[in-house]
């Protein structure tokens, strides 16, 4: 019986899971499930982690500046591991790791040359992949045994069309990099996973993914392989996101640097933390706040609003993208929790073919559409970090092969 | 009988009219209709105009340097009116004016305080709108007797929902003015009356109107009026254009400034000059020549390929915002004369109930789709000259009823 790690950071959290793997490709078992959040200078971080029959194992708020970077937040969660199990050796540890670059594809070992390949795609997301790199590097000084293992959130929208990867500017920045990456890959693989298990004759068809989240974008499927993303080039584009602007016209940023005389680095934190649903709703970035607070608060209706009707017409774009749409699925916190939304984004839709029964969405059933309905919308818990596992699983299972 | 002169300019062009006004609401009857292009330094213009039978009344190439800006330009139309139509005397002049800011939803005569509240929004236009009001400046002293009204690119967008005027940045931008105007207003104004007189009751449903010229936006229309637009707070947002770049992550322009060390006028003219169809072909930014090099030419069919795919992505985001859509307009140079690009952008579009038929799109006739196509797909060239006419008439008659 092979143990791997899951790690997938975010920017302000670490979310972990400890896995069982058969390698002979048998699903990997979920032991423990957990999370680091707050993690940050002045903040006061706390872990959580569960076990397969959902019983908490830890749930423990740490001091002020007690887990002021990724690096710390590692450390915790492997000497949490090592206490709850002291005798497993893992045999691998799965990273997600933003941005693949126009290379990778598909998972990849993080040898040196590859991850001196992956520092030099920094510059394409500068935010994100400094940070995941020093995770990889922290976990190959603390396991120098284990198998370890990139999955990209750019490597499912690898295969776009050249029209859905490029942007209508001088080739020179195709070539150097500048392309439609898309991301949150790892979310919409396990989707189409779960769709080819669930309902094969679906999978084949045209899919829209709305992963929904503090992050957001949409995703279009054929036969379960991305065909388009709502996101660019970086985790900006598409979509509002909690504080993040989703889709911006270029002219504004002009303005920003010629009439406002702003700087580069103060747009870029205007861009990525003080706008999206906070910007718009001056009161929080958390979709469930501004629900709760939307009967008296007329800011945060709008900001609901705009998130809707951007979703609204994304899905749009993108069946015309696919040319038709067979089936919505919606993932990610608010697309797995928010009643208000699913129903919303698929109010007026039988242009579309599009209905749900509001009894199912109520209740967040698997289906949500109704019996009639041409197009069958879908709520589908999400999990990156199985497909992560997955990844770890046959990773080992290759280099069994080659050795033997 | 009145006259009216009207000014149309362009980035290197000036369209003008020179129309028989009959105030009690008659049509406008142009009598002259004409153009002076390649404006500018070390350019040859060229004037040409033609009579209402379509007899030339002029064509002529200026020496080098001979009419190297608007004001020059300006001075030989009405050299040339002049000439034409020796006692004349013109009642109103109308100008096409780019930006009509937060306040203008209808056309304005042209007093000294509302030119001071058009200078103010130069900010939101700095390429197009200080270079109008010189024209209007110019105009002024020429016909200091005339009425003289300006009619804006942005007003009939003025009355979109919230959701769709606004960027998900922080507010204070929204009340500053960085809101999504939409452009080519005249265009769409022009459009939507000639569809109440042709198709009273297509007029009422949902429409999408793409105008497909060296600038391209599309426009989605609900009873006659615009409810959304794929531009936004300048003329670079949404499709790509002979060499403006359409939408683009935010963070292609971040990535141009921290890691390229690009400058903000640099950026400009990359994204305004050097972008959209001529950045991707590196051929031109003139439809006609990358069709006619399409056969031989790689780069010429993928920029082809990318306009007619952002075409249709937004059609499918319109016909979102709009609830589906009952008609499909093409104007503007590209959609009114283009048989390739109308038959590529309706393609497959059987999911949305569109169908077009070969030979009358190969004629290109007023109703191109088949007769059992659910949409309508129209050509319809439009007539910005006239929609200025239309409102200096309807100035002049205001201004004698306040004077009767």
């Amino acid at each position: 019986m092979a143990h791997a790690l899951t790690l997938n950071a975010g920017s302000s959290s670490l979310k972990f899971g400890y896995f069982h793997l058969d390698t002979d490709a048998g699903e990997p078992d979920a032991r423990i499930v957990g999370l680091v959040e707050r993690i940050g200078q002045g903040q006061r971080a706390h872990m959580r982690a569960k076990g397969p029959d959902g019983a908490v194992l830890i749930d423990k708020e740490f001091g002020r500046n007690h887990v002021s970077d990724h690096g710390t937040a590692l450390e915790r969660v492997v000497a949490f591991l090592r206490d709850r199990r002291p005798d497993a050796t893992l045999s691998a540890v799965g990273h997600r790791v933003v941005h693949g670059g126009p290379d990778f594809d598909a998972p990849v070992e993080l040898t040196d040359k590859v991850i001196k390949r992956l520092a030099e795609f920094e510059p394409l997301a500068p935010l994100h992949q400094p940070h995941n790199l020093s995770g990889v590097r922290a976990a190959l000084e603390l396991f120098p045994d284990a198998v370890q293992v990139a999955c990209f959130d750019t490597a499912f929208h690898r295969n776009h069309p050249w029209v859905n990867d490029t942007f209508a500017i001088p080739r020179r920045f195709y070539d150097e990099g500048v392309r439609r990456y898309g991301f949150h890959g790892l979310s919409y693989e396990y989707i189409s996973s779960k769709l080819a298990e669930i309902a094969p004759h679906l999978h084949m068809g045209r899919t829209i993914v709305a992963h929904l989240g503090n992050g957001a974008s949409m995703c279009g499927l054929m036969g379960g392989r991305s065909v388009a993303s709502s996101m660019g080039f970086t985790a900006l584009d598409g979509l509002p996101m909690g504080t993040r602007c989703g889709q911006l016209d270029p002219g504004v940023l002009l303005y920003m640097l010629q009439t406002e005389g702003m700087g580069a680095d103060e747009i870029q934190n205007v861009l990525y933390r003080e706008s999206g649903l906070l910007g718009l709703s001056e009161l929080s970035n958390d979709m469930r706040t501004l629900e709760a607070a939307a009967k008296e608060n007329e800011r945060a209706r709008e900001a609901i609003s705009y998130f809707v009707f951007r979703i609204r017409r994304e899905l749009g774009a993108l069946a015309a993208a696919l040319g038709g749409v067979s089936t919505l699925v919606f993932c990610g916190g608010i697309g797995e929790n928010s009643v208000h939304i699913r129903e919303k984004v698929c109010e007026g839709m039988g242009w579309l073919g599009m209905e749900i029964d509001e009894g199912r969405n109520l209740r967040s059933e698997q289906i949500i559409s109704t019996d009639l309905s041409r197009v069958r919308v879908l709520v589908i818990p999400t999990n990156e970090e199985l497909v992560i596992a997955r990844a770890a699983r046959d990773m080992l299972a290759q280099k069994e092969e080659t050795a033997a």
